[in-house]
């Protein structure tokens, strides 16, 4: 038998990756979580049918939502992660020595668990000593918890059922409060390809509470066209600048501090649907 | 009827596009040439089976392949596309006005002649007064024009079948001596996920002629991992530096001095493999 698992990048184009083997597949609160082997990626996590992560590319897009706002502040101690039940972006950020505490809060347990079991290379630092993980709605975790983070990574699904209040003016209002007065948050924020309108708005939303929001970009094979946003705000510091001093104690396969600084050059087609008018 | 064109990136990995109607479809000397209308992309070239290029994206390839060497250059008067039948290099290159001519050798006339006639967009610079269009092997016309050219782009197919010579060190060399003194090429030069050994490669075989070699890369979404891979060899000028004075006079929707500086920056994991050992 010749099994292909195919994601509908947009209802007129797909993605298809020959598999070995369904490794897992469940039902969960929330959303359908599976699992499969595939040939080019290895193991590969979806939800909903939408491919969140592969073991063989995951470390470009964990990297790069990770570092960034990381590198960007000057001392980042507190850090939060919104959804990313993977586990990914955990992983790089207790790679910073300056991290004291690292939470997790992700609405469906089952992706955590799920994660943990099947995908150990993406989800190892989630029994880290620096990292407590939440079950929880990140919206109201927000909420309840203020001045107490330097930076807030918001990992999210796409902007259609349980994630779509992650995207709003008045979420980013909640974690601009729940940020110290330094502080840096960064949201995945679609294709700068094809969600041209929606990149403008989660800018527009971000830039209605922070004073600094920028967008920087990065090549993901397994997203749809191979190019992500990652949309920023910052109270304080320009987050192209990041110290290379800090860079030299950490390891990584994708990000360097010349990699940080380009991600933030974007072409002229996106500048222009972004900044002008 | 439901019509979709699937293109495989890797015997285990596949993109395929929604499309309304087949444009047209013949077989010519080389190579199987088609062109579908595609509902995400518009017209949608195929060689082969193999996606070209699209009217919606074309414009990232084709500015990078062009205008980073004819920027990097500091006065490109007379250029060389090799391939290309498109004429999306071509219609790049002719917007800079020191070029006095631009001569196009594609080895397939049906290319060039299907591209006239269904892809105007692309194929428009084809009949400018300062364009030739040669019939002919690119090999053998680079053996026999020594010393003429200022910039030569080589903007081939796969390295299988028609196009593999255009890969090979012996090419590069007589690429080399078609070019002056202070000459730069520039070649496609596949996926910097998917082909590191075959990257690796062309950069060694540039550099056996080439005293300077470098790799920069752009998001291009139609080809594999959506990210590309271009190799360039020059002879004198570092090619990171272009000179934002000139960038004022040309209209482009993707290129930028700032990009053209930023596509030179490559992922950690693209230098180790390039560069070390």
């Amino acid at each position: 038998m010749d099994l292909w698992v195919t994601e509908m990048w947009t209802p007129i184009m797909a993605l298809s990756c020959k598999t070995k083997k369904t490794i897992h597949q469940e039902k969960s609160e929330y959303q359908e979580i599976a699992v499969v082997e595939t040939e080019q990626f290895g193991r590969m996590l979806l939800l909903d049918g939408v491919i969140q992560t592969t073991v063989e590319d995951e470390f470009i897009y964990h990297e790069m939502i990770a570092h960034v706002p990381l590198f960007a502040h000057k001392n980042p101690r507190n850090v939060l992660v919104i959804g990313g039940g993977d586990g990914g972006a955990i992983r790089e950020t207790v790679k910073h020595p300056s991290v004291d505490k690292a939470v997790l809060v992700e609405i469906d347990e089952r992706v955590v668990e799920v994660s943990k079991q099947y995908l150990p290379e993406i989800s190892c630092a989630l029994d880290h000593e620096k990292v407590e993980v939440v079950i929880d709605d990140g919206i109201k975790y927000v909420k309840e918890n203020k001045n107490q983070f330097d930076v807030v990574i918001i990992d999210s699904t796409d902007p259609v059922g349980p994630a779509e209040g992650l995207f709003s003016s008045d979420f980013y209002r909640s974690v601009y409060e729940c940020l110290r007065e330094d502080g840096i948050m960064v949201a995945q924020a679609e294709s700068p390809f094809f969600d041209r309108k929606f990149i403008r708005k989660i800018l527009s939303n971000i830039g209605s509470s922070f004073p600094l929001t920028r967008l920087y970009t990065s090549f993901v094979p397994t997203y749809p066209g191979g190019y992500w946003g990652f949309a920023l705000g910052s109270k304080k510091y320009d987050p192209v600048e990041a110290d290379p001093a800090r860079f030299d104690k950490i390891d990584t396969r994708f990000y360097t501090p010349e990699i940080h600084k380009a991600s933030f050059v974007l072409p002229k087609y996106v500048s222009e649907y972004l900044y002008e008018k």
